[in-house]
């Protein structure tokens, strides 16, 4: 590489009026797929991201997401994402992101996530530091702040309850054949009517992809009350024939009242 | 108004990873996002858009979109959306796109879209020349070619059956408070399976939207095998505690063989 970038991106993006829920503010999920296409758009820049990747048959693989908001953007409000990655180990890597105005004068939110790269024909874990000579060690920024907790196991009891079960269809899916990581979140944040939303904001949102879907694949939500305004959320998915579930998603939603 | 701008106005966009389906080609719903957001965008910069409609109590609502596809972008290609209003009247205005590669070079498709527009407070259709005194006239080009046919009445039988019946929740729910006109894209094409879109890809889909639906509402999907490679849906939504169902959706999709 002959050129080295700022370690940290900053990329812009609009809150389009269809990407708004009823009281105008912008989905949860696509705020998530605004962060994906940062993080891509970033690792594409700096050589290590899916553009050199997929050709020698290899792929990120976004393992944990968690999201923190104060406020999120409305209806038309352009705003950054800026973005980084702040670890490197060999299997994983951890990136954050801030959500913040184009004048940098207000930070709506932060996001965190943690990623894998696995071969796409053996889906095995990739050594990371092998890429272009552990390329990405350029990139990293221990010193800025991301003032948010990191993703953390979410633990559920046995007496989670089976809330909802839905089939997967042709829309759910992505570009390598799974479950489309921001389609849970829209599932998940979908298990609470729209009265909920008329008087509860989404404070904090963690996610933690524990294996892949595929569609066809029944999809069934459990959920626990495990502190007020908390809601853990486990997926499970069921084959048609074979009826154990085994466990895809974990996820942890913190509410506050509007 | 100081300046007139172009007739034809000309937005870009990128086909986003994750708003490509299985074969990397961007969903049909996602599109039609695109072209709903350069409508807006146009209308907008040209002062008889929502930005100016939303504070004095009107907005426009689709009533109809054809879109006819020769290639679909694939994930990571830019393009341009260009729109343009090819007729006004009284209650209606029609509306054009060309989506076109960034040279230009290349066209993928069109759309066709029917607009109205409605007072907030009564529902009710406004007189869209009395807005600005006509501003939209100024801005109507009647030369400038979209070959494929307007969306037409889609005619069904009564041997269209039910295929489907599906709950809205909170993520289909747009600003206005009624169910997104691009989630009705998506939950059709998904009465699809995966397997069929390896071996077909969608040459036309129309849809003309008959009446408004709100969150909790049931949607019904009949589906009607109308000719070769040629299907009808209709949607009706039915209330929780009365069983009549109302027609809210009639689309048509038209497959080609890949």
């Amino acid at each position: 590489m002959t050129d080295i970038l700022d370690k940290v991106g900053c990329y812009k993006f609009l809150a389009e009026p269809f990407h708004c829920d009823f009281s105008k503010h912008l989905f949860m999920g696509h705020l998530g797929n605004h962060m994906l296409n940062a993080a891509d758009f970033h690792s594409n820049e700096r050589g290590y991201g899916m553009s050199y990747l997929n050709p020698i048959h290899k792929t990120w693989v976004l393992s944990r997401l968690a999201i923190e908001m104060t406020e999120m953007p409305i209806s038309y409000d352009e705003f950054n994402i800026e973005t980084w990655v702040d670890g490197v180990m060999k299997f994983f890597t951890s990136r954050n992101f801030t959500v913040v105005s184009p004048d940098s004068n207000k930070i709506y939110g932060y996001g965190k996530s943690i990623w894998a790269m696995i071969d796409t024909d053996t889906r095995q874990p990739v050594d990371i530091l092998a890429i272009h000579d552990g390329l990405i060690l350029d990139y990293v920024d221990k010193e800025r702040q991301c003032p948010i907790a990191k993703s953390s196991r979410v633990k559920m009891s046995a007496d989670a309850k089976l809330v909802r079960t839905i089939d997967t269809n042709y829309s759910d899916v992505d570009v390598n054949g799974h479950i489309n990581s921001v389609k849970y979140i829209e599932h998940i944040l979908d298990l609470w009517n729209l009265d909920w939303y008329v008087h509860n904001k989404i404070k904090r949102f963690e996610i933690a992809y524990v294996a892949e879907c595929h569609c066809g694949d029944k999809l069934n939500f459990y959920c626990e009350h495990t502190s007020e305004d908390e809601y853990c959320i486990r997926i499970t998915k069921s084959f048609k024939i074979n009826a154990e579930e085994v466990e895809v998603v974990r996820s942890k939603v913190n509410f506050v009242k509007d």
